[in-house]
Protein backbone atom coordinates (compact mmCIF):
# COMPACT_ATOMS: atom_id res chain seq x y z
CA UNK A 1 0.00 0.00 0.00
CA UNK A 2 2.91 2.54 0.74
CA UNK A 3 4.08 3.08 -2.60
CA UNK A 4 0.90 4.04 -3.89
CA UNK A 5 0.39 6.72 -1.52
CA UNK A 6 4.02 7.52 -0.28
CA UNK A 7 3.82 10.83 -2.02
CA UNK A 8 0.50 11.62 -1.21
CA UNK A 9 1.26 11.38 2.78
CA UNK A 10 4.33 13.50 2.16
CA UNK A 11 2.40 16.33 0.58
CA UNK A 12 -0.47 15.95 3.45
CA UNK A 13 2.50 16.83 5.99
CA UNK A 14 3.63 19.30 3.84
CA UNK A 15 -0.30 20.97 3.93
CA UNK A 16 -0.27 19.61 7.97
CA UNK A 17 2.92 21.76 8.63
CA UNK A 18 1.63 24.75 6.69
CA UNK A 19 -1.75 24.87 8.25
CA UNK A 20 0.34 24.71 11.94
CA UNK A 21 2.86 28.03 10.19
CA UNK A 22 -0.88 29.50 9.73
CA UNK A 23 -1.92 28.51 13.01
CA UNK A 24 1.44 30.31 14.92
CA UNK A 25 0.78 33.65 12.60
CA UNK A 26 -2.58 33.78 14.16
CA UNK A 27 -1.40 33.32 17.47
CA UNK A 28 1.68 35.97 16.82
CA UNK A 29 -1.30 38.47 15.34
CA UNK A 30 -3.19 37.97 18.38
CA UNK A 31 -0.56 38.96 20.90
CA UNK A 32 0.36 41.82 18.53
CA UNK A 33 -2.74 43.35 18.36
CA UNK A 34 -3.77 41.90 22.04
CA UNK A 35 -6.56 40.35 20.55
CA UNK A 36 -7.38 37.36 23.87
CA UNK A 37 -9.20 33.97 23.27
CA UNK A 38 -12.00 33.92 23.18
CA UNK A 39 -12.44 37.24 21.54
CA UNK A 40 -12.02 36.62 17.65
CA UNK A 41 -11.80 40.60 16.27
CA UNK A 42 -10.41 43.40 17.52
CA UNK A 43 -8.24 44.93 14.67
CA UNK A 44 -8.35 45.16 11.26
CA UNK A 45 -5.07 43.66 10.41
CA UNK A 46 -5.51 40.59 12.75
CA UNK A 47 -9.38 40.43 11.56
CA UNK A 48 -7.52 39.85 7.82
CA UNK A 49 -5.18 37.35 9.20
CA UNK A 50 -7.97 35.27 11.52
CA UNK A 51 -10.03 35.30 8.19
CA UNK A 52 -7.24 33.97 6.28
CA UNK A 53 -6.69 31.27 8.72
CA UNK A 54 -10.07 30.14 9.35
CA UNK A 55 -10.32 29.84 4.92
CA UNK A 56 -7.50 27.64 4.78
CA UNK A 57 -8.55 25.65 7.93
CA UNK A 58 -12.03 25.47 5.93
CA UNK A 59 -10.61 24.28 2.39
CA UNK A 60 -7.80 21.58 3.97
CA UNK A 61 -9.87 18.85 4.35
CA UNK A 62 -11.48 19.20 0.92
CA UNK A 63 -7.88 19.44 -0.68
CA UNK A 64 -6.82 16.92 0.79
CA UNK A 65 -9.86 14.45 -0.31
CA UNK A 66 -8.86 15.68 -3.84
CA UNK A 67 -5.44 15.35 -3.38
CA UNK A 68 -5.91 11.78 -2.34
CA UNK A 69 -8.56 10.63 -4.87
CA UNK A 70 -6.91 11.99 -7.59
CA UNK A 71 -3.43 10.41 -6.48
CA UNK A 72 -4.83 6.92 -5.84
CA UNK A 73 -7.12 6.86 -9.38
CA UNK A 74 -5.63 9.27 -11.43
CA UNK A 75 -2.00 9.64 -10.99
CA UNK A 76 0.09 9.75 -8.13
CA UNK A 77 3.14 11.77 -8.95
CA UNK A 78 1.17 14.53 -10.83
CA UNK A 79 -1.78 14.80 -8.08
CA UNK A 80 1.46 15.60 -5.77
CA UNK A 81 2.77 18.31 -7.69
CA UNK A 82 -0.40 20.00 -8.61
CA UNK A 83 -0.91 19.56 -4.51
CA UNK A 84 2.42 21.58 -3.45
CA UNK A 85 1.25 23.92 -6.27
CA UNK A 86 -1.80 24.54 -4.24
CA UNK A 87 0.18 24.91 -0.93
CA UNK A 88 2.30 27.33 -2.25
CA UNK A 89 -0.90 29.62 -3.80
CA UNK A 90 -2.39 28.99 -0.59
CA UNK A 91 0.43 30.82 1.53
CA UNK A 92 0.75 33.86 -1.24
CA UNK A 93 -3.25 33.51 -0.42
CA UNK A 94 -2.43 34.47 3.68
CA UNK A 95 0.57 36.82 2.79
CA UNK A 96 -1.70 38.98 0.49
CA UNK A 97 -4.75 38.67 2.78
CA UNK A 98 -2.41 39.69 5.75
CA UNK A 99 -2.16 42.67 3.72
CA UNK A 100 -5.26 43.74 2.53
CA UNK A 101 -8.30 42.59 1.77
CA UNK A 102 -7.93 42.73 -2.00
CA UNK A 103 -4.08 41.67 -1.57
CA UNK A 104 -6.40 37.69 -1.26
CA UNK A 105 -7.85 37.71 -4.96
CA UNK A 106 -5.49 36.57 -7.48
CA UNK A 107 -3.70 33.76 -4.99
CA UNK A 108 -6.86 32.81 -4.15
CA UNK A 109 -7.91 32.24 -7.90
CA UNK A 110 -4.75 30.17 -8.50
CA UNK A 111 -5.19 27.99 -5.59
CA UNK A 112 -9.06 27.35 -6.30
CA UNK A 113 -7.75 26.80 -9.72
CA UNK A 114 -5.32 23.65 -8.87
CA UNK A 115 -8.35 22.53 -6.18
CA UNK A 116 -10.41 22.26 -9.49
CA UNK A 117 -7.91 20.32 -11.94
CA UNK A 118 -7.35 18.01 -8.37
CA UNK A 119 -11.22 17.71 -8.76
CA UNK A 120 -11.50 17.09 -12.39
CA UNK A 121 -8.40 14.61 -12.33
CA UNK A 122 -10.09 12.58 -9.28
CA UNK A 123 -13.13 12.24 -11.47
CA UNK A 124 -11.26 11.32 -14.60
CA UNK A 125 -9.36 8.65 -12.55
CA UNK A 126 -12.74 7.46 -10.92
CA UNK A 127 -14.38 7.58 -14.14
CA UNK A 128 -11.83 5.29 -15.77
CA UNK A 129 -11.55 2.73 -12.93
CA UNK A 130 -15.13 2.58 -13.01
CA UNK A 131 -15.31 2.16 -16.95
CA UNK A 132 -12.79 -0.48 -17.14
CA UNK A 133 -13.97 -2.39 -13.97
CA UNK A 134 -17.28 -2.99 -15.96
CA UNK A 135 -16.72 -2.55 -19.43
CA UNK A 136 -12.85 -3.50 -20.26
CA UNK A 137 -12.44 0.37 -21.36
CA UNK A 138 -9.40 2.42 -20.56
CA UNK A 139 -9.49 6.20 -21.01
CA UNK A 140 -6.49 6.63 -18.65
CA UNK A 141 -3.34 5.90 -20.39
CA UNK A 142 -4.27 8.20 -23.53
CA UNK A 143 -4.51 10.48 -21.33
CA UNK A 144 -1.82 10.63 -19.04
CA UNK A 145 0.82 9.93 -22.05
CA UNK A 146 -0.50 13.24 -23.65
CA UNK A 147 -0.58 15.31 -20.72
CA UNK A 148 2.63 13.95 -18.68
CA UNK B 1 -6.75 -1.41 -2.94
CA UNK B 2 -8.57 0.79 -5.20
CA UNK B 3 -11.66 -1.80 -5.50
CA UNK B 4 -11.77 -1.61 -1.26
CA UNK B 5 -12.03 2.25 -2.20
CA UNK B 6 -13.49 3.37 -5.14
CA UNK B 7 -16.93 3.59 -3.93
CA UNK B 8 -16.10 5.92 -1.27
CA UNK B 9 -13.76 7.92 -3.51
CA UNK B 10 -16.89 8.85 -5.82
CA UNK B 11 -18.74 9.57 -2.48
CA UNK B 12 -16.18 12.05 -0.84
CA UNK B 13 -15.66 13.71 -4.26
CA UNK B 14 -19.47 14.14 -4.49
CA UNK B 15 -18.86 15.56 -1.16
CA UNK B 16 -16.00 17.90 -2.52
CA UNK B 17 -18.51 18.88 -5.05
CA UNK B 18 -21.21 19.77 -2.68
CA UNK B 19 -18.99 21.76 -0.44
CA UNK B 20 -18.44 23.55 -3.21
CA UNK B 21 -21.12 24.43 -4.10
CA UNK B 22 -22.05 26.02 -0.74
CA UNK B 23 -18.68 27.63 -0.92
CA UNK B 24 -20.14 29.61 -4.21
CA UNK B 25 -23.60 30.50 -2.34
CA UNK B 26 -21.91 32.46 0.37
CA UNK B 27 -19.71 34.38 -2.11
CA UNK B 28 -23.64 34.85 -3.95
CA UNK B 29 -24.89 36.23 -0.92
CA UNK B 30 -21.79 38.11 0.01
CA UNK B 31 -22.39 39.99 -3.32
CA UNK B 32 -26.34 40.08 -3.11
CA UNK B 33 -26.27 41.39 1.10
CA UNK B 34 -23.09 43.84 0.10
CA UNK B 35 -20.78 41.92 3.45
CA UNK B 36 -17.18 42.05 2.24
CA UNK B 37 -14.43 39.82 3.88
CA UNK B 38 -13.23 39.53 6.27
CA UNK B 39 -17.23 40.59 7.69
CA UNK B 40 -18.62 37.73 8.10
CA UNK B 41 -22.20 39.29 9.23
CA UNK B 42 -24.72 42.39 8.21
CA UNK B 43 -27.87 40.58 7.22
CA UNK B 44 -30.02 38.14 8.61
CA UNK B 45 -30.15 35.81 5.14
CA UNK B 46 -26.43 36.37 4.90
CA UNK B 47 -25.61 34.94 8.49
CA UNK B 48 -27.91 32.14 8.29
CA UNK B 49 -26.18 30.64 4.92
CA UNK B 50 -23.04 31.76 6.53
CA UNK B 51 -23.40 29.58 9.21
CA UNK B 52 -25.06 26.66 7.05
CA UNK B 53 -21.74 26.21 5.13
CA UNK B 54 -19.93 26.69 8.32
CA UNK B 55 -21.66 24.38 9.63
CA UNK B 56 -21.49 21.66 6.71
CA UNK B 57 -17.84 22.20 6.76
CA UNK B 58 -17.30 21.36 10.37
CA UNK B 59 -19.50 17.93 10.20
CA UNK B 60 -17.52 17.22 6.76
CA UNK B 61 -14.34 15.76 7.99
CA UNK B 62 -16.46 13.89 10.91
CA UNK B 63 -18.68 12.63 8.01
CA UNK B 64 -15.87 11.30 5.90
CA UNK B 65 -13.85 9.82 8.58
CA UNK B 66 -17.38 7.60 9.45
CA UNK B 67 -17.71 6.91 5.50
CA UNK B 68 -14.04 5.46 5.35
CA UNK B 69 -14.23 3.58 8.48
CA UNK B 70 -17.56 2.42 7.95
CA UNK B 71 -16.52 1.39 4.35
CA UNK B 72 -13.38 -0.31 4.70
CA UNK B 73 -14.91 -2.52 7.98
CA UNK B 74 -18.11 -2.56 7.79
CA UNK B 75 -19.43 -2.86 3.99
CA UNK B 76 -18.31 -0.68 1.20
CA UNK B 77 -21.68 -0.68 -1.11
CA UNK B 78 -23.89 0.25 1.42
CA UNK B 79 -21.30 2.65 3.38
CA UNK B 80 -21.30 4.73 0.44
CA UNK B 81 -25.31 4.29 -0.25
CA UNK B 82 -25.45 6.08 3.23
CA UNK B 83 -23.23 8.89 2.39
CA UNK B 84 -24.83 9.74 -0.37
CA UNK B 85 -28.08 9.80 1.50
CA UNK B 86 -26.34 11.89 4.16
CA UNK B 87 -25.21 14.91 1.74
CA UNK B 88 -28.54 14.84 0.15
CA UNK B 89 -29.72 15.61 3.94
CA UNK B 90 -26.74 18.50 3.87
CA UNK B 91 -28.49 19.50 0.94
CA UNK B 92 -31.79 20.18 2.18
CA UNK B 93 -30.46 21.55 5.53
CA UNK B 94 -28.49 24.44 3.39
CA UNK B 95 -31.97 25.01 1.56
CA UNK B 96 -33.41 25.12 5.07
CA UNK B 97 -31.74 27.05 6.88
CA UNK B 98 -31.51 29.90 4.22
CA UNK B 99 -34.58 30.28 4.39
CA UNK B 100 -35.14 30.25 8.18
CA UNK B 101 -33.26 28.75 11.14
CA UNK B 102 -36.37 26.64 11.81
CA UNK B 103 -36.22 25.26 8.18
CA UNK B 104 -32.65 23.91 9.09
CA UNK B 105 -34.07 21.77 12.07
CA UNK B 106 -35.98 18.47 10.56
CA UNK B 107 -32.75 17.65 7.49
CA UNK B 108 -30.55 18.60 10.17
CA UNK B 109 -32.03 15.46 12.50
CA UNK B 110 -32.16 13.40 9.17
CA UNK B 111 -28.54 14.22 8.18
CA UNK B 112 -27.27 13.92 11.84
CA UNK B 113 -28.88 10.06 11.75
CA UNK B 114 -27.14 8.93 8.59
CA UNK B 115 -23.86 10.41 10.06
CA UNK B 116 -24.86 8.55 13.68
CA UNK B 117 -26.00 5.02 11.80
CA UNK B 118 -21.68 5.41 9.54
CA UNK B 119 -20.44 5.64 12.67
CA UNK B 120 -22.70 2.73 14.38
CA UNK B 121 -21.50 0.59 11.38
CA UNK B 122 -18.22 1.84 11.96
CA UNK B 123 -17.96 0.20 15.70
CA UNK B 124 -19.46 -3.13 14.40
CA UNK B 125 -17.12 -3.07 11.66
CA UNK B 126 -14.04 -2.62 13.95
CA UNK B 127 -15.46 -5.12 16.80
CA UNK B 128 -16.06 -7.78 13.81
CA UNK B 129 -12.73 -7.01 12.57
CA UNK B 130 -10.88 -7.20 16.48
CA UNK B 131 -12.83 -10.34 17.39
CA UNK B 132 -12.21 -11.92 14.43
CA UNK B 133 -8.11 -11.37 13.83
CA UNK B 134 -8.40 -11.99 18.44
CA UNK B 135 -10.73 -14.89 18.41
CA UNK B 136 -11.58 -15.82 15.53
CA UNK B 137 -14.86 -15.12 15.61
CA UNK B 138 -17.26 -13.16 13.00
CA UNK B 139 -20.43 -11.14 13.30
CA UNK B 140 -20.73 -9.39 10.30
CA UNK B 141 -21.39 -12.17 8.36
CA UNK B 142 -24.51 -13.16 10.00
CA UNK B 143 -25.64 -8.85 10.62
CA UNK B 144 -25.20 -8.25 6.60
CA UNK B 145 -26.73 -11.23 5.87
CA UNK B 146 -29.60 -10.26 7.44
CA UNK B 147 -29.66 -6.29 6.79
CA UNK B 148 -28.83 -6.37 3.22
CA UNK C 1 -5.03 -3.25 3.56
CA UNK C 2 -7.41 -3.94 6.79
CA UNK C 3 -4.40 -4.81 9.27
CA UNK C 4 -2.11 -1.59 8.19
CA UNK C 5 -5.09 0.60 9.65
CA UNK C 6 -7.27 -1.45 12.23
CA UNK C 7 -5.91 0.74 14.90
CA UNK C 8 -5.57 4.10 13.03
CA UNK C 9 -9.17 3.46 11.98
CA UNK C 10 -10.61 2.98 15.60
CA UNK C 11 -8.65 5.77 17.14
CA UNK C 12 -10.26 7.75 14.58
CA UNK C 13 -13.62 6.97 15.39
CA UNK C 14 -12.81 7.87 18.72
CA UNK C 15 -11.74 11.21 17.49
CA UNK C 16 -14.99 11.63 15.58
CA UNK C 17 -17.06 10.56 18.95
CA UNK C 18 -14.98 13.07 21.11
CA UNK C 19 -16.08 15.85 18.38
CA UNK C 20 -19.55 14.59 18.79
CA UNK C 21 -19.23 14.74 22.18
CA UNK C 22 -17.72 18.68 21.94
CA UNK C 23 -21.11 19.84 19.39
CA UNK C 24 -23.48 18.21 22.13
CA UNK C 25 -21.94 20.63 24.89
CA UNK C 26 -22.72 23.57 22.32
CA UNK C 27 -25.84 22.42 21.81
CA UNK C 28 -26.53 22.80 25.89
CA UNK C 29 -24.95 25.32 26.22
CA UNK C 30 -27.25 27.28 23.64
CA UNK C 31 -29.86 26.28 25.70
CA UNK C 32 -28.23 27.14 29.18
CA UNK C 33 -27.30 30.83 27.90
CA UNK C 34 -30.39 30.93 25.36
CA UNK C 35 -28.05 31.51 22.39
CA UNK C 36 -30.11 30.88 19.21
CA UNK C 37 -28.00 30.05 16.09
CA UNK C 38 -27.20 31.55 13.81
CA UNK C 39 -25.88 34.01 16.97
CA UNK C 40 -22.51 32.35 17.94
CA UNK C 41 -22.15 34.90 20.86
CA UNK C 42 -24.07 35.78 24.37
CA UNK C 43 -22.29 34.56 27.11
CA UNK C 44 -18.74 34.18 28.47
CA UNK C 45 -19.08 30.60 29.13
CA UNK C 46 -21.03 29.93 25.88
CA UNK C 47 -18.42 32.07 23.89
CA UNK C 48 -15.58 30.19 25.65
CA UNK C 49 -17.67 26.62 24.83
CA UNK C 50 -18.16 27.84 21.21
CA UNK C 51 -14.48 28.42 20.85
CA UNK C 52 -13.11 25.75 22.60
CA UNK C 53 -15.51 23.36 20.15
CA UNK C 54 -14.29 25.25 17.01
CA UNK C 55 -10.73 24.94 18.29
CA UNK C 56 -10.94 21.08 18.21
CA UNK C 57 -12.78 21.15 15.17
CA UNK C 58 -10.40 23.12 13.20
CA UNK C 59 -7.24 20.68 14.48
CA UNK C 60 -9.30 17.48 13.74
CA UNK C 61 -8.36 17.20 10.09
CA UNK C 62 -4.80 17.99 11.11
CA UNK C 63 -4.78 15.19 13.73
CA UNK C 64 -5.86 12.54 11.58
CA UNK C 65 -3.57 13.67 8.69
CA UNK C 66 -0.52 13.42 10.98
CA UNK C 67 -2.00 10.17 12.75
CA UNK C 68 -2.62 8.10 9.38
CA UNK C 69 0.67 9.28 7.94
CA UNK C 70 2.55 8.24 11.11
CA UNK C 71 0.89 5.08 11.52
CA UNK C 72 0.80 4.15 8.01
CA UNK C 73 5.24 5.30 7.48
CA UNK C 74 5.97 4.69 11.14
CA UNK C 75 4.42 2.55 13.13
CA UNK C 76 0.37 1.90 13.89
CA UNK C 77 0.60 0.70 17.13
CA UNK C 78 2.79 3.91 18.37
CA UNK C 79 0.60 6.49 16.36
CA UNK C 80 -2.31 4.88 17.89
CA UNK C 81 -1.38 5.09 21.62
CA UNK C 82 -0.39 8.86 20.78
CA UNK C 83 -3.66 9.42 19.15
CA UNK C 84 -5.08 8.28 21.97
CA UNK C 85 -3.19 10.52 24.70
CA UNK C 86 -3.94 13.24 22.27
CA UNK C 87 -7.51 13.03 22.45
CA UNK C 88 -7.36 12.95 25.76
CA UNK C 89 -5.48 16.01 26.08
CA UNK C 90 -8.49 17.57 24.45
CA UNK C 91 -11.07 16.56 26.07
CA UNK C 92 -9.32 18.14 29.35
CA UNK C 93 -8.80 21.76 27.20
CA UNK C 94 -12.51 21.56 26.63
CA UNK C 95 -12.80 20.81 29.90
CA UNK C 96 -10.39 23.79 30.94
CA UNK C 97 -11.63 26.10 28.55
CA UNK C 98 -15.00 25.93 29.60
CA UNK C 99 -14.38 26.99 32.86
CA UNK C 100 -11.50 29.51 31.90
CA UNK C 101 -9.45 31.20 29.21
CA UNK C 102 -6.51 30.46 31.52
CA UNK C 103 -7.56 26.90 32.34
CA UNK C 104 -7.03 26.28 28.46
CA UNK C 105 -3.69 26.96 28.56
CA UNK C 106 -1.71 23.86 30.03
CA UNK C 107 -3.72 20.60 28.42
CA UNK C 108 -3.96 22.72 24.84
CA UNK C 109 0.31 22.79 25.00
CA UNK C 110 -0.09 19.07 25.65
CA UNK C 111 -2.59 18.25 23.06
CA UNK C 112 -0.05 20.35 21.02
CA UNK C 113 2.70 18.10 22.26
CA UNK C 114 1.29 15.18 20.49
CA UNK C 115 0.39 16.94 17.27
CA UNK C 116 4.05 17.68 16.91
CA UNK C 117 5.20 13.84 18.03
CA UNK C 118 2.85 12.51 15.08
CA UNK C 119 3.82 15.09 12.88
CA UNK C 120 7.50 14.16 13.64
CA UNK C 121 7.12 10.38 13.27
CA UNK C 122 5.28 11.09 9.86
CA UNK C 123 7.98 12.85 8.76
CA UNK C 124 10.96 10.18 10.07
CA UNK C 125 8.46 7.62 8.54
CA UNK C 126 8.77 9.06 5.35
CA UNK C 127 12.03 9.56 5.21
CA UNK C 128 12.80 6.15 6.07
CA UNK C 129 10.13 5.04 3.43
CA UNK C 130 12.35 7.09 0.50
CA UNK C 131 15.46 6.82 1.82
CA UNK C 132 14.63 2.72 1.75
CA UNK C 133 13.62 3.13 -1.95
CA UNK C 134 15.75 5.09 -3.46
CA UNK C 135 18.87 4.20 -1.75
CA UNK C 136 18.21 0.99 0.33
CA UNK C 137 19.28 3.00 3.42
CA UNK C 138 16.84 1.85 6.49
CA UNK C 139 16.92 4.10 9.72
CA UNK C 140 13.56 3.03 11.35
CA UNK C 141 14.05 -0.53 12.65
CA UNK C 142 17.16 1.19 14.77
CA UNK C 143 14.75 4.11 15.74
CA UNK C 144 12.05 1.45 16.74
CA UNK C 145 13.99 -0.43 18.58
CA UNK C 146 15.22 2.05 20.53
CA UNK C 147 11.85 3.80 21.32
CA UNK C 148 9.46 0.95 22.00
Amino acid sequence: MREQVAQLAFVTIVAVLEQAYFSMEVIWARRKYTVSPPNTSGHPTFDRIFRAQLNCTEYFPLFLSALWVAGIFFHQGFAAFCGLLYLFARYKYFQGYAESAQGRLRPMYISASFLWLLIGLSLLGLLDYFLHSHYGVRIKPSLTSWML
